[in-house]
């Protein structure tokens, strides 16, 4: 770092994002992407806006945001569109929390919530989960904390049911709940038809997961019209032409055709519980995923050379050498194809370490 | 506003971006886009990138970073890609100035700066510039401050020599000058030659008007390989994949036909020069613009009452309503069809102004 650095920033320690392999052709597990590419109209869509690409991007994003509220239900002035799922995250981070208004989320989850509470000052608490890695409700409920939940939550993929969601939000009136919904489409419920109900509540999503579009940067926030106001105040004092023409028009194209999107998840989330069998038949202990991962640990190989050991057989995969979770691995859901590699990686793994002489004693 | 959006940011004033108007076609000289679309390489570059749009985008921008640093002899540890360049900005007010380490910036210039400023609790001190819009070198020289200096500068399109810029910058080695050079390939010197010799300069720049690429949203810093580190844990604590795919190939494709970007600058700097001379003859008063717009102002017709007969006309320009700058309005400079057609309607505007009456008093 520069000796010009602020002082408010020299201790920050970033974000790290999943490994994007240059090196040679990997299986790539490891960072939730879509396994399938994204549709001809919306490829044909962008390129249409780059044929225009010397004009700015509409600062409004009101293509976008139509289509959102026309899918969801909700209004136009109820949809903020930005550059990613966690663009609108920071901008929560901002808005709703302080020094003097501290946010809380569960200590296993989205590893951006502390970066950015850091980056802005803000206080934070780690809500331990349960042993199981469920959140126990109870946790909460009538918080003086901002409160982020992903749900499903990652990487373990539990989800809240929407009954849960609603308690939590109406026992927190004087605190905003941000519900990160990133991994919804794959079997959970989604929080966006209480954003009526609740003027506390904001849903955050993302079209990197189910809409096969995590290359074009593309997220979105629900929430009452004020809630939204602020956002979008902030946005347009920090980016106000924060999402390009080509994205824009790439998520207006891929909305129109959110059927045949809705019917991909739906293989992704039969391939997800039919590795899960095949996991557990092999003697992994998984938690109950309802999102487009599985979260497993085996007791006789640990985390680290479970990652290690697929990556050799060109499998990547995502493990945290942190905590509770070092025994674990995150498994992203592609293909039947890619699960069937996968699984079979994992019996050689599995196999090696018998070889070796049994399992090892498990924490 | 909702009533738990934070107490930082409830009295902040955003940045307004020029119209994007939707009810008709204007002839659009009001944002400093670049008349000419992007070429059909940037655009099948784009299209390609959005073929694998399922993968996120590499959170280093390799690609893109690469490219700029052979376009302008410098190492890629010395660049950073942004999303857009007020991204760049940002992070720049974000990394160099605090409550202790105010900004200084033209009092005249880029309307964003002080939005930074206000955003991040940052205090600023807007320097006046001369009466004739220019910057007095020595306002800048050894001062306590953060210094922001587009060069050009906007909406005046002054340009500082290169020579200017190294005495300022050699003359605060205690502080960062961080000098925007949006629109400098349009006839004004680049910094970025300096960044070896000074350890505290940052030089920022865009794709959005010389590049054609105002839709895709692509900035870039470049500064010694420290303050760049800096950016960059800002970015990865921010926004880590901040650039798309499509974008960063536009980006590529665009700098591999960096040739023809610069003879299509030096027509606009053509048709620049010659509305000016007309504009003169009219009657105008004009800075001496380095940059792809006009600043001028008429004696015998208010700044206001151009912009709205030329609104009228179906020409958009820029015009403020603000302090010394009211009586004047920014003209991006277009194709020549789009300057004659200017031209045609300014003189429309005259002739109807003396009809009523004879010129107007000018303060």
């Amino acid at each position: 770092m520069s000796r010009y650095f602020s002082e408010a920033y020299r201790r920050l320690v970033p974000y790290v994002p999943g490994e994007q392999p240059k090196d040679m052709r990997y299986i790539k597990l490891n960072t939730n992407e879509s396994p399938f590419p994204p549709f001809a109209s919306v490829v044909e869509a962008a390129k249409e806006a780059a044929e225009h690409g010397e004009l700015y991007s509409d600062p409004e994003c009101l293509s976008i945001r139509r289509a959102l509220a026309e899918r969801y239900g909700v209004d136009t002035a109820e949809v903020l569109a930005t550059n990613g799922s966690d663009e609108a995250l920071n901008f929560a981070f901002m808005a709703y929390c302080s020094k003097d208004r501290p946010a809380a989320f569960p200590d296993v989850t989205y590893g951006f919530y502390p970066v950015f509470a850091e980056l802005h000052g803000i206080p934070y608490r780690e809500i331990p989960l349960k042993d199981d890695f469920s959140v126990d409700p109870g946790d909460y409920t009538g918080t003086d904390e901002t409160l982020f939940l992903a749900n499903p939550n990652a990487p373990t993929g539990i989800a809240l049911p929407l009954s849960t969601i609603r308690e939590i939000v109406a026992s927190n009136p004087d605190r905003v709940v941000v519900v990160d919904e990133a991994y919804v489409d794959f079997g959970a419920e989604s929080a966006v038809p209480l954003i009526r109900e609740f003027d506390n509540l904001l849903v955050i999503g993302t079209f990197s997961k189910s809409r096969s579009l995590a290359g074009a940067r593309l997220g979105f926030a629900f929430g009452n019209r004020e809630l939204i106001r602020d956002l979008d105040t902030l946005r347009n004092s920090t980016n106000p032409y924060n999402v390009n023409r080509m994205t824009m028009a790439a998520g207006v194209a891929s909305l129109a055709a959110d059927e045949i999107n809705r019917e991909r998840c739906a293989v992704v989330a039969k391939n997800r519980d039919d590795c899960a069998a095949k996991l557990r038949e092999m003697g992994f202990e998984l938690t109950a995923s309802k999102a487009n991962f599985l979260f497993a640990r085996h007791p006789a190989v640990s985390g680290e050379d479970l990652y290690l050991g697929l990556r050799k057989r060109g499998i990547l995969v995502r493990h945290w050498n942190r905590g509770r979770i070092a025994d674990w691995n995150r498994i992203t859901v592609g293909t039947a194809e890619q699960m069937d590699a996968l699984c079979a990686a994992v019996r050689g793994i599995l196999d090696e370490t018998n070889e070796k002489g049994g399992p090892r004693e498990v924490l």
